[in-house]
């Protein structure tokens, strides 16, 4: 990989398609300055948008695709459809030549993760990859997996994802050996299903250098960031990381509705719209958007797909971070190095 | 049933013990004077607790025990050293025996179910109980279930649960059919594992006239209310419970930060006092604390271990409600309604 990262970019993707994209991406170009493009789209659309932009002055590439996976289709429907010309495929394949070093997308989750798989192919010794996602916490932010890439799991699955959920938070944590919990129902060895239970003996035992496992954690300790990495199947993983969506909504609804309630309210509220606001900032899931697939022999992130070009910058930052750090190297590391440690 | 709601309690149970229950005892008795009390557990400490109380003035009876179960016992233990003789299982026998109308206990969980097992049996056609809780949301509450009960489930039992719930949002909320939703990973009909799938088809097919099937619901749809029932295996339920008790905590953390950073914020937080009073009020888990486990042959509530008097208070509330409109034959009603609908 060349020091100049070069991010492959789905212009097509998302709610908002290009309108998001090129502005998101003059965004994070501000802060990576070495940072190139390469989008892949409607070029009538995307060109005059990119012209408007002097931060993306000599930095993209546009490369024109006339098709695009939709929002809704099927994910086999758009690997039939968009196999080879569409701009979601275009864009992961230019991964896969070694022409971009990772590719962002706001499309079509389903979409994505099967076009990644059948043109990236999985990691060696990786069945099913994994969504990874940083969840805010009151420490900081910590990696969660899988939020919704497989249903189901077992032991090794879990384990796979604990090793993956911590070269991740190596890279973006700085950490020599992040800490690992397992998410379950209580924190006593007695508790969970078989998987969790079999997970956490093979990580106790095999000691691994790249990671310290903690054991298991709960619900509440994820918004209290009590271990850097969480692991769970991606059902559960789903549900929760949208439960807290909606607490935090219903939250600021909440508030809202007491701040204008009373006259003494509307005057706190004026006085204190500045916390107020450092508190939306802080409330707001654009801050740390992106999907990270994990087990791929290539780096892809999934932005949300009703993102303004704010969290689309996000995730693109969250792309450059993986990127330049090698984040494929490091999980082969630790997986080979796991492989080596496993207890039978 | 007499008009008089007698409610028998597991004294002992809980962080705090009779310090909380009876109090407890006395905020619910306010808000529900005809009721009386069976108060199980150590005479010496509850008796001069009572005393001390006139809102409870003859409307207590205790009866001594001298065991008690650990909030850390594990079930099975729990069972040897304290079947016919803890505040715990004399409590729930009450209920068995018809002494009481309903029993709230605020001790070890899993003990509480499986005693409640043992000594009530599980109604006729029910395999596995539910616990299920009020969810605060945006538009009032929603029964959640299985928050924990039982690991696991098949498409039966999450019918099962569903109409439970159903009998149970029936009262709780007083409606004909009260609107039921499965809990998963997206909306659309092909998403999620095969129990939510055949259980959406069975539900979808059977037409009760006890509820209305509204379709798969997502994490976010939670803290909405989308729905008044939301149905979900018993891992899945009490991760999401937790995130959203982790969540709810985490932003008032930063609330509070947000509010004492600035002098202006100061000044705004104190004009704004009694919103932020009302704010935490709403989002005080205590004003909906209780676990009621269903599929049992009688009524049972679980109170959260750590909560103050005010908590328990609210368990008992719920005690009183499911007992007053005798939530057993509504669920009994409601599941040989739906034996004969069920599709084959």
């Amino acid at each position: 990989m060349s020091q100049r990262v070069c991010i492959s970019l789905d212009a097509m993707g998302g709610d908002h398609g290009p309108t998001t994209v090129v502005p998101g991406a003059a965004l994070a170009r501000e802060r990576h300055p070495g940072t190139t493009f390469l989008m892949f789209g409607d070029e009538a659309v995307i060109a005059p948008l990119v012209a408007k932009e002097p931060r993306l002055k000599d930095c993209v590439e546009i490369r024109h695709t006339s098709v695009a996976v939709a929002m809704d289709d099927k994910p086999s429907q758009a690997v039939r459809q968009g196999r080879g010309k569409s701009s979601m495929w275009q864009a992961i394949q230019a991964v896969r030549d070694g022409q971009a070093d990772a590719c962002v997308s706001a499309g079509n989750t389903g979409a994505l993760m099967a076009m990644s798989k059948i043109c990236l192919k999985t990691m060696s010794g990786i069945e099913r990859p994994a969504i990874a996602c940083l969840w805010p916490t009151v420490r900081g932010e910590s990696v969660v997996l899988d939020v919704g890439a497989t249903i189901g799991t077992d032991a090794e699955h879990l384990v796979e994802m604990a090793v993956m959920g911590s070269a991740m938070a190596r890279i973006v944590f700085d950490l020599d050996r992040p800490t690992v919990g397992l998410l379950n129902v209580g924190t006593e060895e007695m508790k969970g299903n078989e998987a969790v239970k079999e997970a956490a003996r093979i990580l106790r035992e095999m000691e691994s250098p790249g990671l310290t496992y903690h054991g298991f954690v709960e619900g509440t300790d994820l918004g209290r960031g009590t271990v850097d990495v969480v692991v769970t199947e991606g059902f559960t993983g789903n549900i929760a990381l949208k439960t807290a969506e909606g607490t935090a909504k219903q939250i600021g609804t909440y508030l809202r509705a007491a701040m204008t309630r009373t006259l003494a309210a509307k005057i706190g509220a004026l006085f204190a719209r500045q916390a107020f606001k450092a508190l939306k900032d802080k409330m707001n899931p654009s801050r740390a958007n992106g999907g990270v697939f994990l087990g791929l022999e290539g780096i892809v992130i999934k932005s949300h797909g009703s993102e303004n070009a704010q969290g689309f910058a996000a995730a693109i930052d969250l792309a450059h971070d993986m990127a330049r750090h090698d984040m494929i190297r490091t999980i082969r590391e630790m997986l080979d190095q796991t492989a080596a440690l496993a207890p039978a």
